[in-house]
Formats: C-alpha cells, structure tokens, sequence
C-alpha cells in the first residue's frame, strides 16, 4: 500500500472542503456572491499593510531576475487595483442560472439546460501575486471553489492576500473553504494537484510555457490553458492599403508580447511590390525586425531571410515572418500548416473572400479587417477574464465568467415513466 | 532518442491526414455530409454479405461468455439498423455554423459565436460492432474526423463495415480519411491514441468500467466518458402515492443495467410505513431485491439489511438501496455524501419543494416528477447519442451532436485597431 505524501493529504482535505464549499456556492444568489466580492475587496483594503509586509519579505528572499522581480513587486496601487478588480467582477452580469436552452418533450416533460458552477478548481501559477486575486474573485462569482498554488517565490504574498480574501468571505457568510492556499511551498503540492483525478474538476494554468506544458503533459484532470499563439494577418489583394499599413503594424507591435501579436505577415503577390515596403518601413520605424520568404525578398530586398523553422516559430518579440501567398487558398494553406489555431486575420475590401477566409479558418478566433490583438476578453466584453484558452474543448479564446460555467439539466414532468 | 512503435507511427500518420479531412469537412455544407451518410448507408446495405462474413470470422475465433457474443454477433437485420441509424442521423438538423451568440462592441466590431467541429476524434470502444458505424454517423454530421479503435474481438467486422462507410464517402466526394480503423489490434494503438496529445483533439472510450478507467488514468488527451451512475429516486412526504409507485417502479425496473436506472430510494420519515410497503410490493413483483436502513427495515422487516457500502454501490441490476431521510435537505445531503452526480429524481406535489431539490443538486441531470431512466439521448429529443458523459466540462449528461461540436469566433471589423 503507498503512502499518500503530506501534500496530497492536505489537497484531499482541502478539495473537500472545497467540494463542500463548491455546493453552498452553488446555490448562494448573486446579491449574495456580489456581497461577498464587495466585502472582500474592503478587506484586502484593510489588510493592505499585512499584505505589503508579507511582499517584503518576499522580495528580501528573491533572487531572480529584474523583470520577474517586478512581477512580484505590490505597492499601495497594486493592492488598491486588486481590491477595484475584486468590485469590477462584481459588478458583472451573473454567469449563473442562465437558461441556455429549454424544450417540452411530446410527453410533455420539460427539459431546461442551465449555466451551473464547474465546481472545484486548481488554479497554477507563478509570481505575479494578483493572479491569486482576480482568479478567486472570477471563481466566487462563478460558483467555484478554487485551490490557488501560486510560485514558491511568492508564498508570502499569496496567503497575506488569501487571508485577507477569507476575512471578507466569511463577513459575508460565506464558506472559507471557497478559496485555498496550500499551507508550504511544497513542489510536491503541484503534483498532487495535476494527479487529483476526482479531487478538482479542472485545472487552469497561469504562467511561462514551460509550467504550462508541465502541466498539459502530467495532469490527470481537465485542463483549460493556453498553449502557443501563432498569429497571422493576411493582407489579400483588395485590400484597403493605407488599413492594411495601420492593422499590420498594431496588430505585431502595438504589444509583441502578447499572445494575440502577429507573428507571420502574409501578403498576396498580385500587391507585394506596391504595399510591402510600406507595411516594413512602418514596422521597422516601430522598432520591427523581420524573416522573409524569397519571394518577400525580392520585392524589399534588405529583409533578412527565413529559414525553415521561422515560420513555425511564436515570436513574442518585435520580430516578423513574412511570406507571399497566392489569394486566399494559398493563405489559409500557410496558416493550416504552421498555425496554432489561435487567432488569424485577413484584411481585403472583398467581402466574399472574407466570408471564405472566415469560413475556412481553423483557429478560436478569425478576424476580417481587425487587428490581431483584439483577442483578449476585456476586447469581447467579458469584463474580466482569466486567460486564454487553446484546447479544443469547453472552452475556446478568452476565458470570462460564462467559460468558468457548465450546464446541468433540470426535467419537470407529472409522473412520467420510460416506455 | 526513443523509437517510435510502429502503432505511434500509424497514428501519427492516420491522425495527421485526420486533420487534413476534418478541414475539409469544417468547410462543407449540410447538404453534403448528408448525401454522405446517405451514400455510406446504401454502401452498407450492399457490403451486406462481406460484414456478415467478416463477422463470421471473428465469431469463430471468439471464445468468450455467451453474452458478449450476442454483443458480437451481426445478422441481416442489424447491419440493416446500422444503415437505417445513418439516415436517421442524416435527418437530423445540422448542429454545425449555429450563431450561439452575436454582439457589437462599442468600437464596431461585429463578434459572432459559432458552433464548429471539435476536429480529431479518437473512439475506443468494446465489443458492439454497429457502435463504430453509429459513431462515424455523428462524427461525420458533425464535422469531425474519427479514428475509431473497436476490441480486438470484432477487428475483423470492424474492417468490413469501415471499407463499407469509406466507399460510401469517396462516392460522396468526401475524403476518406474522416473515418479510419487500425491496420491489425496490435495493443499498442490503443496506448498511442491515449497517449496521442496534439494529434487527437479528444477520446471517447465506449465499454465497461475497466476500460473506461483506464482511458480515463491514462489518456493525455481530454476524455468525454461515462464512469459512474448512482442515480437517486427520493419520494418526498407531498407525494402522490400512486405516482410515487409507478415511478420508482420504472426507474429501478424498466432496464435495472442502464446507466439511468436507480440505485438508491430514499422516502421521508413522514410517510414511510403508508408508502414503502406498496412500493418494495410492486419492485418485489418485477423481481428486484432490497438493501436497507435500519429505520427502513422497521416499516418493511424482511428488507436485507444494508451494510456501509451498499448506499456507495452502483448495482446496475435488480438490487436497490433503500434509507429512510428527514425532509428535502437530509435527502440532498445523502446525495451529496453517496451520488456520483449523474440523474436524481424527487418525487413531490409541492412545487416550492420540487424547485428547493432541483436547486441545490449537483448532477447533469435533476428531474421532478419523472423516471431518472429519462436520462438518455433519444429521450431528450437528440436523435441520436454517442453516450453519456458523467465529467463536469464541455458536455454533461447525454452526447449528441451538438456535444459533438465546440465554437469559435468570427470577429468583422472596418479597419480596427486595438488602443
């Protein structure tokens, strides 16, 4: 018989009391829920000294890097802007109860499809400590229990804050159990997460691709995360040339760094010669660099050129691949091979090869004349969101309120039995 | 390096022109997937004598139970329902290009929700023959590609009927890599398409609980299966007596092997010594056997008694659970501690009682007033089903087609740019 470790003992009595947690929730009304989120955000408020100290001492035991030390850095604005965020989320529509579908059978039973908590979620993350804050608000709100397991450099931080989000939590007369920290930094707490089969519904990973792909290649449970973003914006030969000019260079540079940033440029043969060295010359006066194919090459002859991994390769950074395409076949060709299926665009004032650019594409997203970096669910409308998703299932693009929901089936009848 | 087995290297291959075909079939009219399955079904009738030779060779070589070879074995009349389920399913309403939701941003731009095939879809099945023609049915209307993996026992008749459906597709125009079989049963596909992240969008395992399981412990691919039903029939102190009977009588009786069917009664103090004796009368007539509580027993002595883990059993069979509760929250507080979150039935003329159970339960599916052997496709108006999926994402309850598909988004703008 193996010996459970301390850590998945601990994740088994906290995912039950979650479980627990997670049913009150359930049918806790929104003024209640919203309540709860108001009270909250006055604690993290009052708790904002605690909060900074345990953050002190988190940084006095970093070591890291400049920019990940930034991440880990809260101020008075940091504390105040989670404790906003916490009262932005309340103010959101409630995801819960909508009835997505409802029908009477010739039997006459009544059949509703209703949006209904997941349940218990583990939430895997690294050091920004405000994640730990806004997922558990868009958890609250969303009828979730959530198990946060934020990185080990900002342990302090994450239960300064998670104390002061139960203080309010129970003010509110709500289970403590809704959200959870692991009581150590225990690595082997990660584990017990990613093997807790029946112990948490879904697992959503927050951080660099390493931690994600750790955790698509070892969880046990359902995973919502984002995986890789490349992005194309196929500029076709109707095109509006000055809007091709000003959604290239926003939809690659504006932020590089995102997952919805251009990363591959496709351009239609028939208008490389007369549109491509404007869209480089903006680029490269935004700081641009490039990888281009020989037929791009020929036309702006100083691109550097691509090689073959380049086009299979997510940027992240003031670098684009360029390539010319023959119409909208050959692009969406391009894009099927070397795409992730995350978020593609094309730019033409023909509107029936939009629709078949849009009808053929492949990705969560698919844009006609917009930037790229529209993928985003502040962009959607969604208020608030807690990532991106790439998989297939459940839950496609931005992850708001409505994709930490699923459905359940309530069956009115007067007595019926099965033939 | 590690070397790749030959069944990682099929799929690989098989998965990847998969992909290829699922594209093509994303893009295609309902008209088109429906004169397919139309086409594959004559194509069935006319392979008739090739599937029932094929099936003759694997019941030759079979040695098992005399119940699994009834599973096994095919005759006229069967692939004859296998080619009626295809036009059926060709019947059916397209649940693909569906617009879930629309809405304008304030910027102008037009963002739609649309349901879009899931992609790849692995099936891993038993014994059954005509659940890989009825799968491929759904798959196809769909939109998704299938890889379907059958039990080794009917890899012969797998063959036959997947030459058939493929001959039917290439008359159709459509690729016939939308449906594909293994080459030979070599064990290790089975392994491979569990282990087959990024090449499969998604498995579902169709069979008994150890197979089920052990997609379920090892599948790096998200899974949509059925584990557990402990379904609950709880008849509340406002029943109606005679309804009361007729119910539970069906939902424990009708088929005691569904998935459906109800494992446990619960009745109220209240009305127990009037209401369980007709009702285990009635049960008793139809042949099923009783574990019971103590306070049960007072009212029915000769009930068995009910040891700790009777209450946790899925009997699916002519057994049933039988505990005496107080009120609506001492029933959902049984069902929280014993269900396995699948179909749960109360039994009530009280309305605000009625609603109070349908509230606070946490399974797919909660009926008032009504048989839990209602939980079934065909029964919700689906038409057609490849299963119940008893996980709390993407689908619960019964999968149809629309299960069968997730969304994206098509975003249409004038030249926007993100601020």
């Amino acid at each position: 018989m193996q010996v459970e470790t301390e850590a998945i003992q601990h994740l088994r009595c906290a995912a039950h009391a979650a479980r627990e947690a997670s049913r009150v929730l359930a049918a806790t009304g929104t003024d209640r829920r919203d309540a709860g989120l108001r009270i909250m955000a006055t604690s993290l408020r009052d708790h904002r000294q605690q909060i900074l100290a345990a953050n002190s001492a988190d940084l006095a035991a970093y070591s890291g890097t400049n920019a990940f030390r930034d991440r880990l850095t809260l101020n008075e604005a940091r504390v105040e802007a989670m404790a906003q965020g916490l009262e932005d989320v309340a103010a959101l529509p409630d995801p819960l109860g909508r009835i997505l579908e409802e029908w009477t059978r010739p039997n006459g039973l009544r059949i509703q499809r209703i949006a209904t908590p997941i349940g218990v979620i583990g939430m895997i993350y690294e050091s920004r400590p405000n994640v730990g804050a806004d997922a558990s608000a868009l958890c609250l709100k969303s009828g979730n229990a959530v198990i946060l397991r934020g990185g080990s450099d900002s342990l302090n931080s994450a239960r300064a804050i998670n104390t002061a989000l139960v203080q309010g939590l129970e003010a509110a007369g709500l289970p403590r159990a809704c959200i959870q920290v692991p009581p150590n930094a225990d690595r082997a707490y990660v584990a017990a997460m990613l093997a807790g089969a029946g112990l948490l519904d879904l697992i959503i990973p927050r951080g660099g691709k390493s931690l994600v792909e750790r955790v698509q290649r070892e969880a046990r449970v359902p995973v919502l995360a984002h995986a890789e973003g490349l992005c194309h914006t196929y500029v076709h030969a109707a095109a509006d040339p000055e809007m091709a000019r000003r959604v290239v260079a926003n939809a690659k540079m504006r932020r590089p760094g995102v997952c919805g940033a251009t990363e591959t440029l496709l351009i239609d043969r028939a208008i490389a010669a007369a549109q491509l060295p404007g869209i480089v010359g903006d680029l490269r006066m935004l700081g641009c660099d490039f990888r281009a194919d020989a037929a791009a090459r020929s036309v702006v002859p100083d691109l550097p050129a691509a090689n073959d991994t380049d086009f299979d390769t997510e940027w992240l950074d003031a670098m684009l691949s360029v390539a010319v395409v023959d119409g909208v076949d050959s692009a969406l060709a391009h894009i099927a091979r070397h795409g992730s299926s995350h978020t593609d665009a094309i730019i033409t004032e023909d509107a029936s090869v939009a629709e078949h650019f849009l009808a053929h594409i492949d990705g969560a997203v698919a844009l006609w004349n917009a930037s790229t970096q529209f993928c985003d669910g502040g962009e959607f409308g969604f208020g608030a969101e807690i990532g991106i998703a790439t998989g297939r299932i459940h839950a496609r693009g931005p992850v708001g309120l409505e994709q930490l929901t699923t459905y359940r089936y309530l069956i009115r009848g007067t007595g019926q039995v099965r033939a």
